[in-house]
């Protein structure tokens, strides 16, 4: 900041406490003093300089990753952080690093799925990062089908050893971050054969790397995949790619908690319920929601103060041009985007809640939750990671031209995320387990079975499939009871006609994959009731501070009659509205935007995220957008000179007509 | 290629004569020819290999575009080829270059806006490339409003010279490209004041290079504005920041042939109508959406073909797994953007006759057509390149986790082409151009003007305001009266309510800033309906080649029946179909799926693109995709050594404890 606080007139309008409002954003004090301390400790640190990040050639570019993860480590150690501060800290450096899969794949895989034994062995090893693991599943040709894997772990009862192995190109292990040029370890999956016989997918710690001079061991061959989208986005990863020919590993490097092979050769289920993996799968993509209105809320954030800044027509006579935040088209795409970061947020919030009860009732043994835990994760997932993306991008958008250039942050904030779309389930796939999560809960409602949690409307399914809206004027738009029971209708009937189109099939498979788009938008429309449910529920709480709860409820207003405008073809197919309620739904969505205008720039500095954080010209807290760009403009390494690089052998023989005798 | 094609069996299955289909997509035998000529030679001619590309530095990467655009140039000469041909050539090599702006925006300003005299002098040099040129608009503050650009143009009449200066930061130049490094010349636009009055924006011819040793001339500060979006993509190019200092022009090089100055500094019309100016716009806007199907269908080659590759799920016996592009989900997020690849090149097509005549009729002062042409193109330009930048992303998704690998090819389409998204006319304001032209021609309904052209059906604005969809079964909406009626009859009633809803307000402007997100809807309505339309009309033509129409009518099919889904709403909600009705739609729909599905491949080989020009490596010809997946990853540069660069300093004193003692 360097004083003038050109956005000052912007944040005086804010009509509610933008203080509490950070603690709300950020889930609790506790939560919002941590991240506020150790985002300010990054920001100030040198050491995690961003500077000249997009314009590192790869080598230099993954050198500097190698260095700030280091050097994190090293902070970490000296600042004596906690676990929790220390997650924060690499939060905050926001660069993609192998440290990430370490974390979050190598060691929690070991938790879940290792004995007790093998834990003790391998955890303290890889806290003190003495070797450093990824988690290697997905291979050349497989991907999304873990059951397609082709990489074998062959049991050899005469050494008491599994021989890994790659047995085609496409069993090739590809992708995994942390692979190519950094892990001592990994994961492996692959399948158990035992005597002759298949038992399909396990996991297996296999040392990859030398501790001593991290050459990769003998069998192995190892490398990093090659250049990903953006300029330093993933790039700072070495997402790898890895071949065993017959490398043997110690019979009790297989994870052994669920199942077990003897010194026999003997394969053993072991007594702890396979479901258990299900917690581990519930818990990373509760961590996915939250990202995404990480995500999400950045780019809205930056996006905001700039259409606060950027000022274009609407001069009449040489006075100053509109802020373009005041043209409806800009708040129309806009205002939804942050209404769905806060939704994004609330869901994440009790998403984490979700995940403590499905932990609590698995060890109790009790997993008649799951299944709609799991529906309910994957779903929300698909959803708010397809929307981010898309959201990220129409930000950007927003910019104008000016989003374009890296300097905007926007580019990369779009190429660092859409991996999400893809990775730990893809998008579509995860929306037809939904549906099928859907169907079956349709197809049980006459046995008495009562559904629970998110799918509990449809216990109320005759009165789902006949009430009408009684929405008569604009205003009945913003009462919760109408909006909540639009989406649940409209979710139950879409649910219904397709179980109703797929009874027309004689093979209900065939049936399934001839409806699958139809059933993906039922999914849809059940998880976007999910997301609405849970912001309305939040707003039943109590919330502290002067006009916080109002803002949120614009906010959320903001957010469910935009889905409704969107997916009218829905509410109106179904029958639950008629045209001109969803006319009134859109008059009252419009009149939330103004509502919302003078609030817009408060309630994303209530993100409270760092310039550093960031990493945007266009959305510098300051405002002081124009200079700063010209600024930075020139630290392009093609200004190092006024005469470009090739001048005299390209330029000059064209524009001499020298061309002929050019060597080019 | 290598010998076997993978993708032999899908291209068996094809009904209908491909060849011929090529043809249809090129427009004319002529075209094929010479693209299929072309776009060879430049494939095998090592000098155009992009083979690295999306690895090199930003220096390396620009050198390397300068040396291929100065190749290109020698060829052209050597080869002797023909304008139209250098012009292919151009297009194949398939690197953004200054060579662009010089070629498509340089010299046809100075041919459209400047003298006989001017482009006498200019002309000859620009077409020798002995000055290079570019456009120099837009400004660091000012993008799409033209009317405020600040740079001043002062005459002063004691030299006969004109006086450009920069007077603000944001008055800088900010985006042309070919500005920042090589162009010696640019046609900048500037406010021209004379005798103390501002007489608004003018273009002037101004020097900025020397042409012997290239230095920026005295008073001029020229530079590159710096990285943009993606790896390759834009930063190939030179866009620029340029700022003047007082620099003076002789009056000769403000172009002169709308306006003047005379010597002694008196402004004069000249009798050429501005309007001529607006044909212009028709052009670059034709091309906007001809470079739209162009790259969609670049993406919808890639992702149709390794869709056919790429396998998953579904085997239940340890066979194969199915093709991806089985899958319904698939189908429908696929299928409808490769007919939207056909729609784009159809009206786009058409838009190449509408110039033609939009031309004829000026050159006979007849300017009663150019308020509907201008409005058509700039709608169309909106509607395609969204569309287009959206399918791009898409057909990367579909691709799964290796679509965003830079050697898929798809990263750099997407960086490259969202630009079209907001030059020539951010898409959002054009939009509401082209509703100010839709509620103008609603109000003018009574009067007894006839509405022409794309506008012609509000003609029939009492009948499409009561008429109702005849659809009774499935194969009705095969039927084109029936789709083209509802495309109507929802575009005038969207237009129409818009109109009543303005019509409230008792300041027309401050309605149509209100409601503008309904304007903008209002015009995607009509804009879809001129693409359908035209794809229609396209089908009424003769045909030739066995199977080849009928191909058209099931793309025709899926392009308007996938829209007429996506904006259900608009449909049910202006009760032209009930939701009855809107489910038979969908059932034909996914009917159209079934049989384009063994014409997909097929259909993406009519484009005959080679795998140069393509530069994916799921997109190859022969579907030979993963082996040369796996041979290109050991190209990245982190693979040069086993061992990271970076490894002693930063990964073995975290793995060997020592970090307390490292410097980092």
């Amino acid at each position: 900041m360097e004083g003038v606080d050109y956005l000052a007139d912007e944040r005086r309008k804010a009509e509610f406490d933008v203080n509490e409002m950070k603690i709300v954003w950020a889930g609790s004090r506790h939560n919002f003093e941590l991240s506020d301390r150790i985002s300010k400790l990054v920001a100030n640190d040198p050491g995690f300089s961003k500077e000249g990040r997009t314009m590192l050639p790869r080598k230099e570019l993954f050198k500097n990753t190698l260095r700030k993860a280091a050097y994190a480590w090293k902070r970490i150690i000296e600042l004596r952080l906690s676990e929790e501060e220390a997650a924060k800290l690499r939060h905050f450096v926001d660069e993609p690093a192998f440290t990430d899969l370490h974390w979050g794949m190598f060691i929690p895989a070991i938790k879940g799925q290792g004995t007790d034994e093998q834990q003790k062995k391998w955890l303290p090893l890889a806290y003190k990062m003495q070797i450093i693991g990824c988690y290697a599943q997905t291979e050349l040709g497989h991907g999304s089908n873990v059951q397609g894997l082709e990489t074998t772990a062959t049991f050899d009862p005469q050494t008491d050893e599994f021989v890994i192995h790659s047995p085609t190109l496409t069993s090739s292990k590809w992708w995994p971050g942390g692979l190519g040029k950094v892990s001592t370890h990994a994961v492996v999956y692959a399948r158990l054969i035992t005597n002759g016989k298949d038992y399909g997918i396990n996991g297996f710690i296999v040392q990859l790397r030398s501790l001593e001079d991290h050459k990769p061991l003998p069998g192995v061959t190892v490398g990093d995949i090659g250049m990903k989208f953006g300029n330093g986005a993933y790039n700072t990863m070495d997402n790898g790619v890895l071949r065993f020919d017959h490398v043997r590993i110690p019979r009790d490097q297989m994870l052994m908690r669920v199942s077990q092979v003897t010194k026999e050769g003997k394969y053993v289920q072991s007594d702890v319920p396979r479901q258990l993996l299900y917690g581990t799968m519930v818990y990373v993509r509760q961590t996915i929601v939250s990202d995404a209105s990480n995500a999400l809320s950045r780019a809205v954030c930056i996006s905001t103060r700039y259409s606060a800044v950027r000022r274009q027509f609407g001069s009449q006579n040489g006075g100053q041009e509109i802020q373009v935040i005041d043209y409806k088209t800009q708040q129309n795409r806009l205002f939804p985007l942050l209404a769905s970061a806060y939704a994004f947020r609330f869901v994440g919030e009790w998403l984490k809640w979700l995940y403590t009860d499905v932990t609590q009732r698995l060890q109790a043994n009790d997993f008649s939750t799951l299944p709609e835990a799991h529906a309910c994760t994957a779903g929300l997932k698909s959803l708010t990671t397809t929307a981010t993306a898309d959201g990220i991008e129409e930000c950007r958008k927003l910019c104008g031209g000016h989003g374009y250039l890296c300097s905007s942050g926007l580019p990369e904030l779009f190429a660092v995320y859409v991996p999400a779309c893809t990775y730990e389930g893809d998008n579509t796939v995860l929306l037809l387990q939904v549906a099928r999560f859907l169907m079956k809960t349709v197809s049980q409602l006459g046995s008495g079975k009562k559904p629970v949690g998110t799918i509990a409307y449809m216990g109320r399914i005759e009165h789902l499939m006949q009430c009408r809206s009684d929405v008569k004027q604009v205003k009945d738009w913003l009462k919760p009871s109408a909006v909540v029971e639009a989406f649940e209708a409209r979710a139950a009937r879409m649910s219904v006609a397709c179980a109703q189109n797929l009874g027309k099939f004689d093979n209900p498979e065939e049936g399934f994959a001839e409806l699958a788009a139809d059933l993906a938008e039922a999914a849809v429309a059940h998880c976007q009731l999910i997301v609405v449910s849970k912001f309305i529920e939040k707003l039943q709480q109590d919330i502290p501070g002067k006009g916080v709860k109002q803002q949120l409820e614009v906010l959320c207003g903001i957010y469910s009659l935009f889905l409704l405008h969107k997916h009218q073809g829905d509410f109106l197919g179904t029958g639950y509205i008629t045209s001109k309620q969803a006319s009134l739904a859109n008059d009252q969505l419009r009149a939330l935007y103004s509502q919302l205008r003078p609030n817009a720039i408060s309630l994303v500095d209530a993100f409270n995220y760092t310039d550093h954080f960031l990493d945007s010209i266009l959305g510098r807290y300051d405002g002081n957008v124009y200079p700063k760009l010209y600024e930075a403009a020139w630290k392009d390494p093609l200004n190092q000179s006024d005469i470009a690089d090739g001048f005299h052998e390209y330029i000059r023989p064209l524009l001499k007509q020298q061309l002929r005798t050019a060597r080019l």
